[in-house]
C-alpha cells in the first residue's frame, strides 16, 4: 500500500497528562511512529515522505484562532510562572462561557476540551506533519489513482473539534482528509460525498461535531459506551446529527468488554449504513485501541481479528483513505496493523 | 445587623486544586469562616443559627441532576482506582458534547467548569449550609422587616452555574437567595424584582449565567477584566444579557491593578444601573479579594476602602441581603468586613 510518514510526527513529547486529578505518564508516545513503520517496512509497502500541504487544508477544518493558539500556545504558557511543563488547561468553556480571553491559560480552557491534549515543544510540528501525511493519502485516493492509502497521523486526530483539542488530539486528520477528497472530488466533477468511517475505541467525537450539521459527510463510528468511558459526553446512540446532518451520524456505542465478534458486527453494520449514503471517497478512522491488551483496553479485537476487521472495510468497494488514530500497546501494533493491512488487502 | 451561619460552613476543606497543571493548595480555606465571626462577635452583630431551608431553594436554581451529583460525586469518586483525594474533572462539556453520561468522571466533566472546585468530604454540607444561610437572610429582608442581613456563605457560590461548579463554588448562594426573595415578593404581591450587585474581584459568571434570559432580576458586576484573569471566557463588557434579559446584565472589568477609586467609580456607575432597574431587594455578592493584599490580588482596594464601599452601597437605599464570597487574605478579612459593615451602617 502507498503510505506517507514524515519524522516531524515524532516531535511530540509530552511528558504528563492529567487523569483524576493526578499527572500521569502519557501512553501516546513517540515510540508509536517507529513500531508502524516497522510494520510497513516489513510488508514492503511504498513509504512515502508527505509534501508540505500548507495551511488552507488545515484552515478548511479548524478556526483561525484556534490554529494560532496550536502554534503559540507552547512558548507563551512557558513563560508563566509556576507553570506545568506543557500546556495543560485548568478552566473551561462552560455553557455560559464563550467570550474569547486574550489570557494563554484562558485560552487553553477555551481550545482544549479536556486534561488529556497537553501541548509541548514539539507538539504543533507534529500534528501539523501528520496532517500533511492525511492531506498526501487523501489527494492519492481522490486524484491519484490509488485504491487505498495510509497515513501514519501521529499525534491522533478524531477527538480534536473545529476550535478544541482534546484526548491527545490536536489537528484533526480525518476531517482534513475528508475535506481535502471532497474538494479534489468537486473540482473533478464527482460526487463531493465522503463518509469517515471510525473504528478507534473512543467515539470520534471531534470529527462528529466538524460535520455534525453536514449532510455531505456521512460519520460513522464504533466505540466504548460513552455512558463508562471517554470522551463520556458524546457518542451516545441518540446523536444522530441536527439540521441538514440529521441522520448523516450514526453511533454504535458497545459495552465495555464487547467481544472481537460484536465489534465487528458493529462495523458491518456501519458500513451498510455507508453504503446507503454511497460516498466517492471512505475516510477511515483507524485506532488500535480496540486490541484486548491495549492499556485502554475496552473491547477484545485479538491480533487476527484485525484482519476480518480490515477484510470487513475493504468489502465496501470504496476508495479508501487510512488516518492512524489510537492504539497504546505499542508493542503489538506493528503486528496489528500488519493484520489489518494483510486483511484489508485480501 | 442580623448575620446568619452555621458551623457546617466549615467541614469543606479539600487540600489540593489545580492550577497550570500542578495540584497547589486550596486558599479558601475553612479559617475564612472563623475570621468573619470574629469580625462579627466584636462588632456585636446579632449572630444566629440559619434554620434549614430544605431543597426547594436550591432546586428554584440548581437542575436535580446537578444537585445529586453534588451530594454523591464524593463517595463515587472515591471508589475509582488511582483517584485523587478530591473529585477533579478531566475532560469537559466542549461545545459539541452535550450527552450525559453515568460514570462520575464523566458527569464531573459535565458538572465542573474547571479544576479550581474540587469536591472533599465535607463539601455538600458545607455549601448547603451556606445556602441555608442566605436563604434565612432572603427571607429576614424580603419579609422580616430588616433593612439588611449578612449571610457568612462558605465556600463562596457566584462561580456555580445552573448545573456547574467553578471557582471554589458548588450552590450558587447569591442566586438562591434572589430566588428566594422574589418568591416572598411575589406571595406578599409586592414586584419580584431583584438585582444582584457583584463586588467580587472575579465576574459572578455563574449567577450571570443562571439570570441571563431573565428581565425579573438585574445582574451588575465588577470585576478584573476577564480577558486576562478568571473565569477568562465570561464577564467581558459586550455581555448584556440574552432574550428577555437583553440589558439586564451590566459588566464592568476593570483592568488588573486598578485603584481603590477607580473601583469605587465602577461601583458608583452599576449602582446608578441598579436604581433605573427600581429593583424591591438588593443581593449583594460580597467578595474581599479586591482587597490589595489579597493572595489573588488584582485590585488596590485598602481596609478603610471596604468603608468607602459600604457607603455606597447603603446608599441605594434598598433592602440588601450580604452574601459573602471570597476574600482570601485570612488576616485581614475581619478588619476588612468590620470596615465594609461599619460604611454600609454609617
Amino acid at each position: 500500500m502507498l503510505c506517507f510518514h514524515l519524522p516531524d510526527t515524532a516531535l511530540h513529547q509530552p511528558p504528563q497528562f492529567l487523569v483524576r486529578g493526578q499527572p500521569r505518564p502519557v501512553p501516546e508516545r513517540p515510540e508509536r511512529v517507529a513500531a508502524v513503520l516497522e510494520a510497513l517496512r516489513a510488508r514492503g509497502d511504498r513509504v512515502e515522505d508527505a509534501p508540505a500541504a500548507g495551511p488552507a487544508a488545515r484552515a478548511a477544518v479548524h478556526t483561525p484562532e484556534y490554529l494560532a493558539f496550536l502554534e503559540t500556545a507552547f512558548a507563551r504558557w512557558s513563560a508563566l510562572p509556576d507553570a506545568a511543563p506543557v500546556v495543560i488547561p485548568n478552566v473551561h468553556r462552560g455553557p455560559d462561557m464563550l467570550s474569547y480571553p486574550s489570557s494563554v491559560v484562558g485560552q487553553a480552557g477555551f481550545h482544549m476540551s479536556d486534561t488529556a491534549c497537553p501541548i509541548a515543544e514539539g507538539t504543533w510540528r507534529a500534528t501539523v506533519a501528520a496532517a500533511d501525511c492525511a492531506v498526501a493519502a487523501a489527494r492519492a485516493v481522490a486524484t491519484g489513482g490509488e485504491g487505498a492509502a495510509y497515513a501514519l497521523c501521529r499525534p491522533p486526530g478524531h477527538h480534536a473539534g473545529r476550535d478544541m483539542a482534546g484526548g491527545f488530539c490536536y489537528l484533526n486528520h480525518a476531517a482534513i482528509a475528508a475535506e481535502e477528497a471532497r474538494r479534489l472530488l468537486a473540482a473533478r466533477g464527482r460526487p463531493p460525498r465522503v463518509a469517515v468511517l471510525d473504528v478507534d475505541v473512543h467515539h470520534g467525537n471531534g470529527t462528529q461535531g466538524i460535520f455534525w450539521r453536514r449532510d455531505d459527510v456521512f460519520f460513522a463510528s464504533v466505540h466504548g459506551d460513552p455512558a463508562e468511558f471517554y470522551p463520556f459526553m458524546a457518542g451516545h446512540a441518540h446523536e444522530r446529527g441536527a439540521g441538514a446532518g440529521l441522520g448523516a451520524t450514526l453511533n454504535l456505542p458497545l459495552p465495555l468488554g464487547s467481544s472481537e465478534d460484536a465489534v465487528l458486527r458493529a462495523v458491518e453494520e456501519s458500513l451498510a449504513a455507508v453504503a446507503r449514503f454511497a460516498p466517492s471517497v471512505l475516510v477511515l478512522s483507524l485506532g488500535f485501541d480496540t486490541f484486548k491488551d491495549d492499556p485502554l483496553a475496552a473491547f477484545a479485537v485479538t491480533t487476527p481479528g484485525f484482519a476480518r476487521l480490515g477484510r470487513a472495510i475493504a468489502g465496501a468497494g470504496l476508495p479508501t483513505v487510512l488516518i492512524q488514530e489510537g492504539g497504546y500497546a505499542v508493542d503489538h501494533l506493528a503486528a496489528n496493523l500488519s493484520s489489518f493491512l494483510d486483511g484489508f488487502e485480501g
